[in-house]
């Protein structure tokens, strides 16, 4: 029996005629790939959300095209203009105004340790957002990088040492229109408004650097966020941001948290 | 050495002086207790978020305060009016203008099997959130309702049977000024507008009861959403509300989801 | 309709006639209590799971019979003994050789900040299991404590600080035969174990010895463990004892775990 | 400063001289690419987990030859042959006894719906596992596979239609010495033994089908893991293996879960 012969009842008039804001699938999981800056390509596993909307005289959406649409594009490079493409064939599929199109992944960057050089590489949580309509597109993206903070209360009052811990800083940007920003561009900022960076390798000489340079810059959670905001005010690419601050306290079972955004 | 002996960094000027829009602690666990519509009191355990905001030219917050705060009202029952308090006390405390305070908790009901009325406790996904000024404030809660849904264009094309699976159906609410709402009344709505609700004790006549309603109340994700969303709207005590409804597809890997709002 | 009028699907033979090792529910929420050492009761939330055995020549079980079991004793004080007769009732109600019953909760302690007295509220995740036979049990649990670490080859090798983050502390037991072991006892030993133990609130004086305390105290994950094992070892009431630490390094994205068991 | 000129606290003596039986790094996240059973090769991101033993007169191992151990290896193809190298030059660099080297990661299988033949990809949790010692290596894995369940019980004593979900079939295997086994293969037996396996992309000629196939192969839980017990007996190269099953029951909010072993 063909698609034509059955019954479509999701185009049938629903009960109550409300227009319905956003409807699709979440957790939708895909191998993808996207591009380096420093070239190459990245491999990673994405967690995949789409919805379109929906007028209010019609039941359902047709479901199926969402992943009939993910697949078409499934062998291509991930990147916002890739992602202009996908959301804008699924919001036609589905006769839809508006298609809001979301890829959680793992990026990684491959870092050297401070004195020995040792390769290790370093994941780092990230989020790429389409919202297509007929005439318009709007991008967004996070990216979470876990960097280590010290805190300058602790150092202060106390006769050596300082708490420290890991600190989770999650960047969400709003590129101003059709301008590109790097992951790897956003990632440095956390890096570096942090009290260190982080390494998966650390010889005994990059162990002491590490652990000296994260006592010398102490940072409250509060530094953290302020030093994003100035950074990430400072690019002219970048139209809106938010930053949020986790420090996983390790004198507490609680975190710390600082959230910044400016709009 | 008493705290007056010790210097309070926090003070101090910040290197960048910008406002910051929450800072605090998140997951602080706590017990709490909680009135039910039906008398007596509900033991659960929450898990806390309290953030202030802070004025440009200050350091960092004492954060010491928020979790003294939630601590000086740790044996009272928790409520609207008891979140009034505890908000107003850290705003005051840590000398803030706004207090953001949010406790995630499982709340549960006992219900009885539709025909052998065998008793089962069923969980409830809450979340409560107080956002205190000085002289206003704005209480917003949500409660995720697990039921089941059952497809009604897999029950048309289909010679017989449909496929169905967990429905989570989040309502978030925030009542006019002052205006109480039961979560006992979010919980009705949602379950009212699955396809069957759910059980934790089902002899074999209440199976048969329940496989049947669900099988004759076939729902897309959108239907739930769309009769959560007129039941809502007629009751005069909510001003703004939200509706997400996540079918756990039995056919496929990903889910189903749907969200409408009022506002 | 009643029960009886109903075919009963589980009592018939099974396409293969293999005896199953487990079978039965598991995420089945419910509020609990439970003694505390220091006196009075400690409420709390579990998610609970209870398998039985199955014979071979039985197609399944009466599964409702489990939920069923717990909500008769739903309004009793959670302990071992509670729970002997818990699945001894499950065991005989399924007509099973065995019950295994298991109980996850969030525990909590009242302690005090070091200098200040300032009272704070910890979690602690716990588990409780029971394997009841018809002429025997054996009861287990676990509990995971949240403490600091502070790393002896940072502190060694570094002009000054050294690197410091949470460290949880897991250990599982098995009692000899009837003996009974507090909670609070073995949370002793993890704390005591570890570089230093944690609070909820810290004023500065209580910062500063928590500060000063974790840096002398520096411990590997590696001795942390073997403390924990050493101080277990001399309770006499405990026959058998896990030992799981894992330390969420502030300079690495991944953990450091060591583990030890004495049998 | 070089290595050698800082002191190494690792090889001091320990305060307790007791064995350690597992010390090492876990949550080390990395890509990897893996060999699939129709040619190509599968690209996925790996969550690694790496113990050795230690000895008792020694402190601390050397964690970092950990990560620069599966650093060296970054570029290579995952496969058991491969763990046994990783596994083995790890042992080695940290002297000890033994190695256990475990990788988590999704796998994916691309499926076309039984009608339309629409191509779907799926994911599938996966877990390698090798223990390697001077002379012997140990091989272990676990996949899970989503596939759904419709109730025997529900359907023979409704009316119509009977309740249905996802079902998580999760097989761990031990082949026999040096015998290869593909996932695809273990994917197939759980698939088999469920109601119905599941699709990413369904059109309705394809709902139809699936619908109709999972009611008239109801399976409980104990039925789907006593046939992948059969059908894994029957595997000559799989020496010892085991079946967990959990059903996501729609009518209730708990699980429904068997488990079943050869050992």
């Amino acid at each position: 029996m063909s698609n034509n012969e059955l019954p479509d009842v999701q185009l049938t008039k629903p009960k109550h005629e409300i227009a319905i804001n956003r409807v699709g699938i979440s957790d939708f999981k895909m191998p993808i790939f996207i591009s380096k800056k420093d070239g190459g390509v990245q491999h990673s596993v994405a967690n995949i959300s789409c919805y379109v909307d929906l007028a209010p005289n019609i039941k359902g959406i047709s479901m199926s095209r969402i992943p009939i649409g993910l697949m078409k594009f499934a062998k291509e490079q991930l990147s916002s203009k890739m992602m202009i493409k996908i959301s804008e064939n699924i919001r036609r599929s589905t006769e839809a105004d508006l298609c809001d199109l979301g890829y959680y992944f793992t990026y990684f960057l491959t870092k050297h340790a401070p004195v020995s050089c040792e390769p290790g590489i370093l994941p780092y949580e990230a989020w790429f957002n389409m919202i297509k309509t007929k005439d318009d597109h709007l991008f967004r993206f996070s990216v979470e990088t876990i960097a280590s903070s010290s805190c300058p209360c602790s150092k202060e009052i106390s006769k050596y040492s300082a708490h420290n811990q890991k600190s989770r800083i999650k960047i969400t940007c709003q590129g101003r229109k059709d301008e590109f920003i790097w992951i790897e561009d956003i990632i440095k900022i956390a890096e570096e408004a942090s009290s260190c960076e982080i390494y998966s390798v650390l010889k005994r000489p990059d162990e002491k650097v590490v652990t000296e340079s994260m006592y010398e810059n102490s940072k409250f959670v509060e530094d953290i966020a302020r030093s994003c905001y100035v950074k990430l005010s400072d690019i002219g690419s970048i139209e809106k941001f938010k930053v949020e601050v986790s420090n996983d306290e390790s004198i507490h079972a609680h975190l710390a948290k600082a959230i910044i955004a400016n709009y």
